[in-house]
């Protein structure tokens, strides 16, 4: 196979429970898409599994197009060094797998870097989506957790190298545990988890009726899938749970609002799907629960242009910078 | 009286109680000292009074060391322009005033800009203090309430103009209101105003008693100062408090870890005096609450090197930059 043209990179962006490949034109277009399962997290050798993974999913788009482009590569963690998982809160036996050398064989060359996932997702929209001329941005991905990427004074900022962690922040010192060890983090509430926790409490305490009903009559078995169709079909019940959950994330936000003072706020990640359930309660919220909000520049908040592909375009876009 | 020498300026810190005013000599030392009290917050055109108030502390400065030196501002609240008080907490009669214009004529000139406190502390600190060498840096003023000043990539880093509002970052949605209108906001708990408050809650619950009888027996009495002193002699039940004060910091720091990643944090304001009882607690508490402690780089945290004049210095430092 051809190298590929210039300016034509793919970008691999790790979830959860699957790893999405996208290959990303010059023009920011994306022309080719493929995905295959997260290896399982307690797999022996959970690196080598997920670099496995990665070549075969690249494998897939070379084939589709026939031509080799590099390869930028997002994870859901700490990155150091533009190389190694340092520490993945939901693929903690990853830790410290140096997925660049793991990839230099299998992608002869070709994988360019490794970085957190939201850090590429507010590239991405940075340069060609929804903060497009935008110097002040906080991205944060609701999925399985919640990940954030800044931009300060038009360039990433990282702090020592790990900044935007923003899904540690505790809002409620009494709430429910964290795998993380604390209590209250904010994506216990306003994460997809967060929002199949919320919705089975509700369901437990006899407030999601009909959704328990769709589900065969088991509250413990309402999942955030759930709740979101039944809200889209107009279920008030449903959309009492939206509201809770933009609650959470305004609440979230109001915070940062505070601490980092952006002019745009764009919400990426898995949850960007629900956008039009979760953005107009959040942003209802959010005007009381921002200090000071009557001297601030009116907020542009929005979902990811590039929705949950962002972090897969910022990482095609990096591969593009890097090569 | 003939102009300063080069070199040499003047810093003013409005705080909630004091009106301090430094000047600094060309090697960042403290020349001259002198305070006044703060107007009262509810007095007519709290705006004017202030200008008035700052004109006759600079008189003071003036007529001590026989030179005119220009002059900077730190106000504890948002600031528009250089010169705009636009929303202070703590001050909220004066909001919106203009006070760089009503000095203008005052100060014949000489008054050259108005800054958020907190970011002229942590320039201070930043340029002559305890944060030199470091390039991404967080420091939180403890006083009546808390403020934030950060750098990062070695510039100040303001955001849209107000980042680093750190003390109404929310920890405890159920917790105490706060005057800004949010429930459970940092300042309620790791500020001196939240030592107060968590000491007689203690005095309260009987869990004080040598303090609550230094006082003469009523739990209500019980100040910061009374048990700041008492934890200084060695007071058990005290130096519970401070360790209870230093969670609180802690948990809020773990917070601002999190989002910023900092390699050096600072603890300045008025509580900064109280750093040998405070820092301990909060530096044992801190790497438990640090979300992936064990992959980051050891953190500073310190006091001020500058202690509670770092507000002060940075004003008269920021005013020797624009002069």
């Amino acid at each position: 196979m051809s190298p590929a043209p210039p300016g034509v990179a793919i970008g691999i962006d790790v979830g959860g429970t699957k790893i999405l490949g996208l290959l990303v034109g010059d023009g920011e277009e994306i022309v080719a898409r493929a995905q295959v399962p997260t290896p399982h997290p307690e797999v022996p050798d959970l690196g080598s599994a997920l670099a496995d993974a990665i070549a075969r999913l690249v494998g897939v788009i070379d084939d589709e197009v026939g031509s080799l482009a590099p390869v930028g590569i997002g994870v859901p963690g700490l990155v150091e060094g533009s190389s190694t998982l340092v520490f993945g809160p939901h693929l903690q036996s990853a830790d410290r797998a140096d997925l660049l050398s793991l990839l230099a064989v299998p992608l002869a060359g070709r994988a360019k870097l490794v970085a957190n996932d939201a850090d590429l997702a507010v590239l991405a929209e940075h340069r060609a989506g929804a903060a497009v001329g935008h110097d002040e941005v906080l991205l944060v991905t609701l999925g399985t957790g919640i990940g954030g990427g800044l931009i300060s004074g038009g360039s990433p900022m990282r702090g020592a190298g790990f900044a935007g962690e923003v899904g540690h922040m505790v809002l409620d010192v009494n709430g429910p545990w964290c795998p993380c060890g604390s209590r209250g983090c904010w994506e216990r509430f306003a994460s997809g988890s967060g929002l199949g926790r919320i919705a089975r409490e509700a369901a437990l305490a006899d407030r999601l009726s009909s959704v328990v009903a769709s589900v065969g009559g088991d509250p413990e078995a309402v999942r955030g899938e759930d709740v979101t169709s039944a809200a889209r079909a107009g279920d008030p019940e449903a959309l009492v749970i939206f509201d809770e959950v933009g609650w959470w994330l305004a609440r979230g936000l109001a915070n940062l609002i505070s601490i980092l003072d952006p002019t745009c706020v764009i919400v990426g990640g898995g949850m960007a799907e629900t956008a039009e359930l979760l953005l107009a309660p959040a942003q209802r919220h959010l005007h009381a629960l921002t200090e000071a909000a009557h001297v601030r520049v009116p907020l542009t908040l929005t979902s990811a242009h590039f929705g949950s592909d962002a972090g897969a375009v910022g990482a095609a876009l990096a591969a593009r910078d890097a090569s």
